[in-house]
């Protein structure tokens, strides 16, 4: 491994303006406008791939936007890992929150990186993890130091749900075929205290519209006698949730799985710090369902939020209007065994049960995505547990991750494989926040542990 | 009145033409950006009271935007008539739910209006009113025949609280002396059903902003862990009203004066048709405070509605973010005796109150106004009674507006008399709304009231 190291250690200068270039592409999945730019960070890549040494890259076109594949096989007897990672970014509005634009990288340290911090956005979500494994191939490669297979699938639409990603698969699973699914799209617990995502939640999220009156009336004119849809809405999304914080959709928690007593326990045993996490978030007191810890709350247990709401006059000033119609975006995160599609209708069947007569509600469901539970006896997983090991110098700790890699559970279908969810970002990198940041330690750290990685497979599965 | 009659009709057409002139200045009070298409809005006024034969015309600045006051004294022993009114309009948007551009008229049939109406923002909210009583003073002093001097008083912040106004009116009280102050900015039941407002309602007008987490947050990682602003504000709205659709504010009833049953019965006597106004505004229920008509819920009863909302992404497609604040403009109207600061004290009081721990709360309080109630049984009164019972051939029924002129209170204060509301439009008139109208037929009709009353009021005051 030293000529792998000394490889990284020579180019990591280039290795991180190569990130900032692919950085500068406002590729924003969510928004038409940046279709072109999309096209142009998967034309980036592919020659990037390229340079990196696979064997082939190509783009492939989907009725969204394009997937890039790149492979390198050495031998067909050896373990095959495909990388899934993704190229799109969250839109990056309020901009005016960023302290620089949000796609002109600056490097700054913070409190959390000392080392300094790339702040872009998609530094963290999903560029900048991705990449390093482009990067570690390459170092393993130069090196002549590849131990297995290597496909890397990099998408352009996680950010949206991922919605052509499915036919893909399906088409190309061939060429798609592998042992492991290897994903950098997660945190650890901190730079000092290693961790390896064990499961993922799954996602629902709708848009719902009220219609009250058919205008917008004067509230004078109109005021009290007829249903204010805004008012409406609050009172249908306040019932959501009961005084426990409990979601009241009529049958949500059918399915969830209750952790046993130890599970519980392992679960609460990563380290964290409350007064720290409301220190760092300036609250005076957390929120969440009766009866749960916080690090339950955020990783084991369901949840509905409101993602936005918008209706009447939100300029400047006064307007006494009685808007006609006021909408929400609603996400559910969903557990095992919560199924989307179900929780989706669930709710929409609620959502419209709950309506009053005096106003007409409409639910449009957006993308979803299964729970995730990987399991960590197996290889795949303990070939990243002893990476990250060797790389941190720590045993690393297996948590429950809150967020939402929907296309996960689609893989491991489709593909047949278990997927491992080795990431090396923090959750205080305002990842879909303003001044989204990924430290350069963890870069760095991350296109090590990777070779590591890879050769513990390929030992492990090779025996 | 024959001679008036006969001007009338020969200018109608430029009349109108002046009307529509003034329509395609865009003086949006609210907005910074039109601050210089309120002075060319105040000075094209200016130009037309001269016009049509005020002794003087001046544009008195003040904080805000400036107030046109022109007069014409023929007598000092002659009852004064100060008319009041507006030249400032409500934002215009939503702009793509207009059907031809807010700011350039034109003129199209109705099923109200056969005869045509005017569509514009300000058509009828204040511009064609305020305009009837300039064009009807130009066709009786033209005629030789104004029996009253006459006082205008057009501003240019009614739509965002006459901030500016009393100062105004206290320091120039003298020059504002009358015996009468008469406003058309109210509407009539229905063109063949004659009606003059008796009353207005006040309003207390809010802002609120909740923040939960101090910045917008990855709801994956953070969702279930920490309050979620929108969905705690949706909570708190929610329950400012209670099953009965009453509103649970401390103390908002504690002055509220009942209307015993015998004025109850009038109020309910005013023509009206539910399932008209349901098939109006495509509703198929209305909904309001439980025990009370449509007729007493938008006109003797306080109301509380959300005029905007908004937090979190509200572009297209989806984002789970969990935002760090949401924000509301809430308004309140008021009747007698509710007194608007405390209102907006009782509220803020009461907001803050039921706020959860787990977020911060400000309240900012934006204009508010008193509720007006006028006499019947004055000349001032009666006049407009006998006008408009000779212009439309029918009696006018006296009713109780829901709206509010949050300025005639303090008028009635500041220069100790009293008002008389004569408005000539129509409540479906969609003023504050996309496709704001005026009938031609109202309009023309107002012309034709304004000198009514002049002549009846110069005969009820001098004997």
């Amino acid at each position: 491994m030293d000529a792998i190291q000394n490889y990284i250690d020579h180019n990591k200068k280039r290795f991180l303006e190569e990130l900032l270039e692919l950085l500068r592409i406002p590729s924003v999945s969510a928004r038409p406008e940046h279709k072109e730019d999309m096209h142009e960070a998967a034309k980036w890549i592919q020659r990037n791939m390229i340079i990196a040494g696979v064997d082939k890259a190509e783009i492939y076109e989907t009725d969204g936007h394009p997937v890039v594949y790149g492979e390198k096989i050495i031998d067909d007897s050896k373990p095959t890992i495909l990388v899934y990672g993704h190229y799109d970014v969250q839109p990056a509005e309020p901009l005016e929150l960023w302290d620089s634009p949000p796609f002109e990288p600056v490097i700054k340290e913070t409190r959390l990186h000392p080392e300094g911090a790339i702040f872009a956005r998609g530094s963290a979500d999903d560029k900048g993890q991705f990449f390093m494994h482009v990067k570690a191939f390459e170092a393993m490669n130069a090196t002549n130091q590849l131990p297995c297979n290597v496909k890397f699938m990099i998408e352009g639409e996680e950010e949206v749900g991922s919605d052509h990603l499915e036919l893909f698969c399906r088409e190309n699973a061939e060429m798609l075929s592998c042992d492991v699914i290897l994903i950098s799209d997660t945190s650890v617990i901190a730079n000092d205290v290693p961790s390896i995502t064990t499961g993922l939640r799954g996602l629902s999220y709708v848009e719902v519209e009220v219609t009250g009156p058919n205008k917008d009336l004067h509230s004078g004119v109109y005021g009290g006698g007829v249903a204010n849809p805004i008012n409406v809405l609050c009172q249908m999304i306040a019932s959501l949730k009961d005084d426990d914080n409990r979601i009241t959709v009529d049958g949500f928690y059918d399915k969830v799985v209750e952790l046993d007593k130890k599970e519980r326990e392992a679960v609460n045993s990563a380290p964290f710090d409350l007064g720290e996490y409301m220190d760092e978030l300036q609250v005076d007191e957390v929120r969440g369902e009766t009866g749960y810890t916080t690090i339950e709350r955020t990783s084991t247990r369901p949840t509905l939020d409101v993602n936005g709401m918008w209706g009447g006059y939100t300029g400047e000033g006064a307007k006494t209007v009685l808007p006609s119609k006021a909408y929400a975006k609603i996400s559910m995160r969903l557990v095992p065994n919560q199924d989307p599609d179900e929780i989706t209708e669930l709710f929409t069947k609620h959502f419209l049960k709950i309506a009053p007569k005096s106003v007409k509600v409409e639910v449009k469901p957006h993308h979803g995505g299964h729970p995730v539970v990987t399991p960590i006896d197996t290889p795949e997983y303990k070939a990243a547990h002893e990476a990250m090991k060797r790389a941190y110098g720590r045993e690393p700790i297996p948590v429950r991750g809150g967020g939402s890699i929907p296309i996960v559970a689609l893989f491991e279908e489709v593909l047949n494989v278990k997927t491992v969810l080795m990431g090396f970002g923090l959750d205080s990198d305002d990842i879909h926040s303003p001044n989204e940041h990924y430290g350069l330690f963890n870069f760095y750290k991350g296109i090590e542990t990777i070779p590591e990685y890879f050769k513990n497979y390929a030992e492990l599965k090779q025996g």
